[in-house]
């Protein structure tokens, strides 16, 4: 069903609305990417239009300015002046006076020269802290908010399927109730500043054949209804996001952007969702020139203004053509109008109806002390130990000589992802200053380990296979007698860097030759702690077994206090306690993969292949340990109530530290295949050393629902087996919840796929 | 829908269903595997019943007897005699004297000791000749009928989708039209000798997850429609095939083997099926235990039934248990009922009601000169020469030193597929004989280059790491100046071998140590022929470019006339004619990928992986060379005509030689994503040397049909790329056909996937 009807708006919108002519109502449809003086760093820039008529384009008025200050280096304060005079002249210039909506990328802060860049977002999901993430963004939103931006590009709530995806840097995680909460976090954080968040890519992308951007993607109704759809659900449902990017992918041969089905009766009439869609770069044209369901663009736009897409961003390449479009019968000018009211409604909630643009900011910091603060402690709270045979935590006060080693080892790119500005600035362009101090790990160290001598080899690059250093670094380990080395990605965009948008690759092994330098180091006999800043989970096989570094840590880029984070882990300041958000690989060759697989996914005899991850989804270790015991459930209950289980956790080490308590299911039979582990619920949770707690989950109807071959979510009667331990592979303590009587429909109150409650009951023990 | 209604049937077969007990009409729908005092070779054998109560539980008759000939090497005229006295004790100790049906299988021959055996399925797919495929399938069936074998488990119409998959050895093709038209030619060649195939795996089977065995399968109902089901639908339509066998697979979280949607609404409502449903060894038990979708075994056979799976095969673990669930309201008697009357209209179309088992045969020849003339033939045309810098053909009456090197080469047991069961009876009888003579690649060159003195090296195994032969094999070919090096797979089952069920990889390079053979006899200087004997496509990059052999040879397992084929081939006694079935890959973390993707798929600025195969899909070279010019189409036409298409086919070389002329198309917009290269038809042609041939294809409305997001199949308006070339992705001549007028929605008459019909017309020029 398309809702051809228009949508209720103000007094004040519908005024305006009925003012407008043809030529305005589409101005509010497009962006405008106004040409800064240099080269537009965006795929497929050279889809765009040209960008030297801006004045002549924006007199009809504008719907969206595209990145006024995310593409080049350019001080925010100055450009904030050039922006509000641009606003003013819209306002004064164009006929109803309407100024433009501006929209910036922000996935890990607001991509603005001097902003703070925090860590990505699967080290999100490695906190597991949706409390921290919506800290974090509501920085961002301010920021954004000081400067004129009213909507940021984010967060991407694509739940991982195939670690060789470029795009992995920019997601959560594997699972979509992880990807569901965290993501509605950042949504409730950015919002709260009074920015409208995006989510994206709505829907599929990340479930693309063999890993690749942009590939078909073999997908079924229940795959996206149980497990790519939830997170935009949550997000919308729980979070009240105001606008969706649609995604590039196609479904089974049907592009998304062009598909009324996902845009519109999914997301409106399923949903209620009464925000604004917007097209992802291009993605409009892309309906006529990657997917070619439309013979010219102007086609195109009738297509995707059907089906649903209200602003076609970055610029009007083909929406510029819609009035050819009515004029020909391809396109209604009710799909016109309708767009158009969201629009205005969005501006008018945004407060810019009302704006009049008189005082730019004369000062901003992007980067205060409350922006580090939030930044280190996400890296800190993302950073998982992955091995530890004992050797860590080194002591802070450690004398004698530690080798530091390893291409990240001494790289402030290393700490970003694709999505960092910084890391833009310094690849697009060389030379140019951050703006700020971002420490590398070889300089945290120097800061964290003032009695130690450290010496610093570099051994390799990232990428290439120069081998000429591994010799000299694995002697400087072997002198030293201990090792830190630091490897993995180089983010970037399109064939530069090793993981980002378009870097997709066909193995699995750290980049370079990197593992060389590992082992070359580990066969000295130093102890080596091996320090892998990645975009996306590599196959750490040699991190196990005979000849295994004495301890391994996974730190997903965390951003610019990522590398004083580490450090203060590796020192044992700060305990690490963050869990994987994605399952460690066998090998390229054993993806896709999810840990949310039926029997049918796991080893088997019928093959000879077993894609059992390395290391599975929620593992990591701290340096004190917790036990979990005594899970029990309420018992029999009907198919909607909500379930209560409770679990005693223990610190059983020696010293305070934060656990992840993470409750798993596994839905026994049930019409259609079920995952053999399921995330229900998950709590972070600080105790001291001795400390015992009861805690209680508080588990809503919508996450034991599933969604039948009807297509209808329900929850069916029979046994769940539940579980908490160290990860989704390792069951502590168990029970097992019975759901008796009649199947149960999910109501429109249960659909809110809200976040499992938690209360915590302290108890001496 | 669920067709409860009760099938039509003779008079005959419903006096006698109108005399059955419950249990007799259970006993018609299980098979029984007698035990043959020796282990039973099958996959999850260990999910059986006891096979020791044979007669107790035959009292109520049989439905069908499980591979009487297959598991181990027993005289077949012996066997013979048992199964004649069995069917004359079901006749005359069982109330109403019904026979059982016996099945085996019969992939690439009959599977039963001394019995030909054939290429394997990619290699009838490379020969692209429905007419040999058919012939072979006669004699095969003959074989069949004259042991009473009434059945045959083949073909597997599977639609190659990841090269990982172990059972793509068992596989024709990557393209559903010529899987549909071989598959189509096999089974009426099977069926023309009175025994009935079975269409497996039906269906989605080859779809799943990083191509392992039984993964679940992530696919939409488009691919479902335009990919996976045609082959299916084909041999039903156009080839009347008798019987179909569930697949293990769980499509979407639905396992086949329990959806109604597949087993009855799209094969019987829709395709008018009337034949009879069987399950796959153990699949009903599986709903319970793979895919916990049953409770019990109970609960699965009721699913089963009613889903639409009439016998369940090897032997009735679940259905037994019919009885308990009608008594328990779990299953309807009619669903019983309705599976017993086709079964016993299956035996009756078969002849078994009047079967009276009077006269085993005393003698069966079932490898005899027919037999041996229609396997080398085939192997012959399924040869597919990839790269020739000139060296080939070697000629027979060349004198001089041949070094004949590679674990293939002086190897019988490497020229047979997974279900060849001379290859079983090697794995799994060590040290049986075969019963007949199959000349290995070493023994066929020693006749065919009777001047010639063959130096034979191993060099190494097919698997393992042992390297100590390599320097020999190398020094040999040296010595020699020329080599043949013949490497490749080893087929098995289940972890014995590098291909065949259970066999995935995840890895797509030749297995073991094979690469470092080839390189270490390349960099000798020598002049070497590499011939790849494998059960799938690997990673042949080194076929190409600096440092590449001077010729490559690939041949998909070719049978007991293999290595005389082969050995004619490089002589140049016979000229190469086979066509790659199937795209030969990049690498296994280019995996999936098919020929057959929308513009997505293909190479792309949005992605730094470019999965484009080293050798495409069609690709084969001669001992001559073709020209195709002049493609010409009937101009204009309405969406649902006929298309005709000529194009002139020239033998521009100097020898009478094969060509595989070969019609792609893509349809360029329309409303769902098209794939860029699709095969429309297809036909060998022999020309002599300067012959020229204008050929027309007259392509059915259907060979341009595409499910539309609707679901429903139709042609829309709009211009088709048509192209002949020497493969998916060369065109040689090009014509553009343009559909005009309104979409088209196919008929049940079009509906029909008739091969597109071939008419030549030889001109003189």
């Amino acid at each position: 069903m398309i809702a051809t009807e228009l949508p209720p708006v103000s007094q004040r919108v519908r005024d305006l609305h009925s003012q407008m002519t043809l030529a305005e109502k589409i101005s509010q449809l497009v962006g405008y990417w106004v040409d800064q003086g240099d080269e537009v760093v965006a795929p497929m820039a050279g889809e765009m239009v040209s960008s030297n008529s801006y004045e002549a384009a924006s007199v009809n008025g504008m719907g969206h300015l595209t990145r006024v200050y995310g593409t080049r280096p350019v001080d925010p304060v100055e450009r904030a002046g050039w922006l509000w005079a641009e606003q003013r002249r819209l306002r004064e210039n164009s006929r109803l006076g309407i100024p433009a909506i501006v929209h910036e990328e922000c996935l890990t802060g607001l991509a603005a020269w001097k902003a703070a860049t925090f860590p990505t977002p699967l080290a999100w999901g490695a906190a597991f802290d949706p409390e921290l993430v919506e800290r974090m963004a509501g920085l961002i939103g301010e920021s954004m908010r000081s400067l004129g931006i009213h909507q940021g590009l984010a967060p991407v709530l694509d739940v991982i399927r195939d670690a060789r995806w470029g795009r992995v840097d920019e997601c959560i995680a594997e699972d979509p109730y992880l990807v569901g909460t965290i993501g509605t976090s950042y949504v409730r954080g950015l919002q709260s500043a009074g920015v409208h968040a995006t989510l994206k890519h709505f829907v599929g992308y990340s479930a693309s054949q063999s890993g690749r951007n942009h590939a078909p993607v073999h997908a079924g109704p229940r795959e996206l209804e149980d497990v790519l759809l939830p997170p935009f659900e949550m997000a919308i449902r729980d979070g009240g996001a105001r606008s969706v990017m649609n995604s590039y992918a196609e479904i089974d041969g049907e592009p998304v952007g062009g598909t009324p089905r996902y845009l519109t009766d999914i997301l409106r009439t399923r949903w209620g969702f009464d925000g604004v869609v917007v097209s992802d770069y291009f993605a409009v044209v892309f309906l006529h020139s990657m997917h070619a369901v439309a013979v010219d663009r102007a086609a195109a736009a009738g297509l995707a203004l059907t089906a649903g897409i209200d602003v076609e961003l970055p610029t009007g390449d083909a929406f510029l053509e819609l009035a050819d479009c009515i004029a020909n019968g391809l396109t209604d000018l009710v799909d016109v109008d309708r767009a158009v009211l969201r629009v205005l409604s969005q501006k008018e909630e945004l407060g810019l109806l009302d704006e009049t643009f008189e005082s730019p900011p004369s000062a901003v910091d992007l980067d205060s002390a409350e922006h580090r603060a939030v930044a280190r402690q996400l890296a800190e709270e993302s950073t998982v130990l992955l091995t530890n045979d004992g050797l860590l935590p080194l002591s802070a006060t450690a004398a004698g000589t530690i080798a530091v080693i390893g291409p990240n080892a001494d790289s402030t790119d290393a700490l970003m992802g694709c999505y960092s500005f910084a890391n833009h600035v310094l690849a697009h362009h060389p030379g140019t200053e951050l703006g700020f101090e971002i420490p590398t790990i070889l300089e945290a160290m120097r800061v964290e380990f003032p009695n130690a001598a450290l010496e610093y080899a570099r051994g390799c690059e990232v990428e290439g296979d120069d081998r000429s250093g591994i010799a000299a670094a694995a002697e400087a380990a072997r002198a030293a007698g201990t090792a830190v080395v630091v490897v993995g990605d180089r983010a970037g965009l399109f064939g530069r860097g090793t993981v980002g948008e378009g870097n997709d690759v066909e193995s699995l092994e750290l980049p370079g030759v990197q593992r060389e330098l590992v082992d070359a180091v580990v066969a000295t006999g130093a102890r080596v702690v091996v320090v892998v800043l990645t975009g996306r989970p590599y196959v750490l096989d040699w991190a196990i077994g005979v000849g295994a570094p004495a301890a391994v840590i996974q730190s997903f880029f965390p951003g610019e206090e990522g590398a004083t984070a580490l450090a203060a882990i590796i020192s044992g300041r700060v305990a690490p306690s963050g869990r994987l958000p994605v399952s460690m690989p066998r090998s390229a060759g054993a993806q896709p993969y999810t840990y949310l697989h039926p029997i049918l996914g796991g080893p088997s005899e019928v093959t000879s292949v077993d894609t059992t991850p390395v290391f599975a989804f929620g593992h990591g270790l701290g340096y004190s340990t917790f036990t979990h015991e005594n899970l029990t459930v309420s018992g029999d209950v009907a198919p909607g109530d909500t379930v209560e289980v409770t679990v005693e956790v223990t610190n059983s080490g020696d010293r305070t530290s934060t656990d992840v308590v993470q409750l798993y299911g596994h839905d026994l039979f049930a019409s259609v295949t079920r995952p053999v582990a399921q995330l229900l619920a998950y709590q972070r949770l600080t105790l001291a050393p001795g400390e015992r707690v009861r805690m209680t989950f508080v588990v809503p109807p919508a996450r034991f629902a599933m969604t039948a071959a009807s297509g209808v979510r329900v929850i069916e009667p029979g046994d769940v087996e539940l579980w908490v331990g160290p990860s989704c592979a390792a069951r502590e303590t168990e029970a097992m919840l019975r759901f008796s009587g009649a199947e149960y429909v999910l109501t429109t109150a249960d659909q809110r796929l809200a976040t499992a409650s938690v209360e915590h009951v302290a108890s001496s023990v």
